[in-house]
């Protein structure tokens, strides 16, 4: 693992986008998009209050980022996101280019990469990926949305 | 194959949206959401006007369906779509638990179903495939777009 001070404090800041989601009743995933040291996207997990089922934090965080840069491609930055991608959203950052991808707590049921192919990849061949920065705490708000529910 | 003439009038209305997008000088794909013979939902491809690479049709007509519905899932909707979904697009259909897809032309090289594992399922196990339908039309349109651009 490859984790930098700066890895923490954007996890963290996606973390924040996470909560907003679990307090607004929306399971709790939040992203950031960051550039250079700034964060050019934000978005929460929403589909619930859209009745939008691409409504995912991933999703928000990547328009809001081509909306702030007026550009379709996201090759030098990286989006951080709490919960490990679906494949929606694994499509959606191959499709933007994203230079690299970090995610807190992994997805064995949903996330992309137990669904994708191992011949072909989901994402940009240029995309690094990372997973595990801050997952515990990732992990733990998603469990606490999923217990507070049964 | 089981298409009907239901599945040509509706692939014909996708093939609608796609010219749209061909002469907004969009990559020419269409797509709509129909339920009980009404179109409920439609889009083209729009990623160039939006600087958004999400902007496929189907995310579009999806969302549109959802709108026109106030609900999350697509459980007894079609949707119709001139070439092969994607990735991405693949997890919305997934998502929006989608009763069929029909798409018109294949697309080997960025279509899901080369994309995706065997062992587990990119689309809800309930939702049926069908392919081919208008398949010459929508692959017409697609190869005079890159030819034109060659």
């Amino acid at each position: 693992m490859t984790q930098t001070a700066e890895d923490i404090r954007m996890m963290a800041a996606a973390l924040r986008e996470a909560r907003m989601a679990f307090e607004a009743g929306e399971v709790p995933i939040g992203a950031v998009v960051a550039l250079g040291g700034r964060i050019i996207g934000r978005g929460h997990n929403m589909t619930e209050a859209l009745h939008d089922v691409t409504a995912h934090a991933e999703m928000q965080a990547i328009t809001a980022a081509t909306q702030t840069l007026g550009a379709k491609y996201l090759r030098d930055c990286t989006l951080y996101v709490t919960v490990e991608p679906c494949l929606m959203c694994a499509g959606a950052i191959g499709w933007s280019q994203l230079g690299r991808v970090v995610w807190g707590a992994d997805d064995p049921r949903r996330g992309y990469s137990s669904l994708v192919s191992h011949e072909r990849p989901a994402l940009h061949p240029q995309t690094r990926t990372e997973r595990g920065v801050l997952g515990d705490e990732c992990l733990t708000l998603l469990r606490s949305f999923f217990s507070a529910r049964r």
